[in-house]
């Protein structure tokens, strides 16, 4: 399979260089990007007034949750989650859990999404859904255990299990990632238990950790110290650990998570939606620190779009920091692509001759995308997820000039509105 | 000439309730809000899956800013001023302001926003645009005299001759607002006359105040008050004032603002991206001061998405509170439609009988907007510009099924690109 895409703006390299090019793909990678390509191919699209990106990396969220989009909102935390989210989670079924995951991954193909990391029950049913919507994603199964032994045992065994369906599956473009839910609903014992099973099978992690201040209280009084320290000196911390929000951070924990080249996971809607905090981006990149963007779940951001999320970025820390030359167009759009490839080990989040073939074209014929003053600025500051009009993923075109070729859109919509008033 | 808008959901009135109805518009307003209407109709639109919003009203903008899109960003407000925006705009002709005046429109009618208040130059072509487009226009010429007597005069004329040149197109549509620049660009002469002109032609003023930190400081210096203090003490103050941005308020401004009536124009994409500081929202909600939304000039935003700008405001101000019910969804969306019209004196904002005609339909058949869990707060929290499918205003269609009805797209985008090369 190869597909020839023609006379597009190219967002180029690690520098994100702007060509005028085409670009070849063959099998699943980018096989040349040049002007003039005349090689044949299975498939030729026509990019003139286009521009053609790196698909975006959502680096965390929680597919399923769709379903509770706009059920609770304005809100403080433990009401939505208490009054709202879990008693509807407490009723989903695998069935129910795959009519969310079908409706996120729907989302992220239309909004040029190309790779997701996802935390979740039933992750063996969202495995499938993956599978078959032609995403790359990477799954975690959320444990908790609450510090009670019997659930540290089960869900260990829960991660496991989903691990071996995964793996079963023998795909390239799903993979199974540990997802410990966070220091305060976890036990040490499953932490240091995670560590080593991450090792044994090497695999990554991902952790929500000092996302409220209550957290770091919490942590502070169980343990005499921060959640970083916790997990820094139990020797939890590694560059195969993606950590989710980080809002809450001092210099001392900031320093750990360099040393041990951690990636934080940034999800600026969600931590604003829900009054968080605002995450120290600036003393994280001053750090070293490999820093990518997640939406979270549509429950509290309240969509998946990548785009509108890199806007939010942006214009949270120039205004958080005074300073409108913090958190540019370019550190932005690299949050979105580049770092979360670099997190999942993953040589994609680029355009660029060898990399994984994992790219959107973006439609600049629209007033808000005109004139072409800035393409890179235009996608981080005015575009949004609906102007992404290709998604292709491994080599596959899943969506192509607006239409989902893999899924059945409409079937989607009317199941996941049968789902949630089964939760109701 | 009338229209028939069949099987919606309606938000229905000041209380936002959702309704499944049917609208019908005759002339230019709203005639019944009802189930199963039988009149007929010159134009019948099928409705299902859709809601019917009332228009947006942008409170505050720039529209022939969109040329300078992208042209300079992550700058600091003096360089992004001095070295891009100024030199281009000395050579700003009728022609090119009318290029990107085209480009403005355009976009606000793709993304349903029915009515908006300009300042800029060359409001006498603008005039020319709006007209043609259909939207509904308050247009102020932005007037500066910098202390000097001689412009003074100059610029006082210039908005006269505006006046009259709009009051000649007679058009219910297009109208003229007073326009001076702000506090520490206009003398006190000049704010003076123009409230003495507000007053004889029964004019609005618009007006941008407290921005920044660095012009309370220069207010402060010359005049030993407040920008706010000052313009109550020269007597400028009225229920015919809209303030643009009303960042740096203290608890005396707004209960200065609150004693007369004025409203003020939030914006917060803008504020945050040139670092501008936050405007204390509750604040001037809880004194009971009308606050609508504006996007401002498509240079700092980049773009002239009402939806966006509904998310950017109610995130901002949880996050800036840590506080999650601040800025609710009800609250957020009245701002970017009731409270606009309350400022213009418009009957508009909201979808009731005996309203003004200005509407639009948005497209919720996606997967970002289902289950359809909360319709208000979809389309605050998760919906953007491009999921409006169609616009109405005055009872006139502008845009249908996303097709622009009354403007040449490709013409507009065209001349947009030639128009910035020309200014380069």
């Amino acid at each position: 399979m190869s597909i020839l895409i023609k006379n597009g703006h190219v967002i180029y390299g690690e520098n994100l260089e702007i060509v005028k090019a085409d670009v070849l793909i063959e099998g699943n990678r980018i096989a040349k990007v040049a002007g003039g390509i005349k090689e044949a191919a299975d498939t030729v699209i026509d990019a003139r007034g286009r521009v053609i990106s790196p698909g975006f990396i959502n680096l965390h969220t929680h597919s399923p949750m769709g379903l509770f989009r706009g059920l609770a909102d304005d809100l403080p935390l433990m009401d939505w989650l208490e009054k709202y989210i879990w008693p509807r989670e407490a009723k989903l079924t695998r069935e129910l859990t795959k009519a969310g995951a079908y409706l996120g991954v729907l989302e992220m193909i239309r909004t040029g999404t190309t790779t997701f990391l996802d935390m979740y029950f039933h992750m063996d049913a969202v495995a499938e859904v993956v599978l078959e919507a032609g995403l790359r994603g990477y799954l975690s199964y959320g444990m908790i255990d609450l510090g009670d032994p019997d659930r540290t045992e089960k869900e260990l065994e829960g991660a496991v299990r989903t691990m071996e369906f995964i793996d079963g599956l023998r795909s390239d473009r799903v993979h199974f990632v540990f997802g410990p839910h966070a220091p305060y609903t976890c036990s040490i014992a499953l932490l240091e238990k995670v560590r080593e099973l991450a090792d044994e099978h090497n695999r990554l992690i991902t952790i929500h950790v000092s996302e409220t201040q209550s957290e770091i209280g919490r942590i502070l009084e169980r343990y005499g110290k921060s959640p970083v320290e916790l997990l820094d000196d139990i020797g939890f911390l590694g560059r195969d650990v993606i950590m989710a929000h980080g809002v809450w951070l001092d210099s001392r924990d900031i320093h750990i998570l360099a040393r041990h080249g951690v990636t934080v996971a940034h999800n600026p809607a969600s931590n604003m939606k829900l009054a968080s905090g605002v995450m120290p981006l600036e003393k994280l990149l001053k750090a070293g620190v490999n820093v990518a963007l997640g939406t979270d779940g549509s429950a509290s951001n309240n969509n998946l779009d990548m785009l509108e999320e890199m806007k939010l970025a942006a214009l949270l820390h120039k205004v958080y920091n005074f300073d409108p030359t913090v958190a540019d167009a370019g550190t932005v759009f690299r949050m979105a692509t580049l770092n979360g490839a670099r997190a999942l080990r993953l040589n994609a989040g680029v355009v660029k001759e060898g990399a994984l073939a994992d790219l959107v074209i973006i439609d600049f014929n629209s007033p808000h995308l005109r004139p072409m003053n800035n393409i890179v600025s235009h996608i981080v500051y005015s575009a949004n997820g609906s102007d992404v009009e290709t998604t292709i993923v491994d080599g596959k075109i899943l969506m192509l000039d607006r239409e989902v070729l893999t899924l059945d859109e409409e079937r989607i919509l009317e199941k996941a509105e049968k789902a949630i008033e089964k939760l109701a």
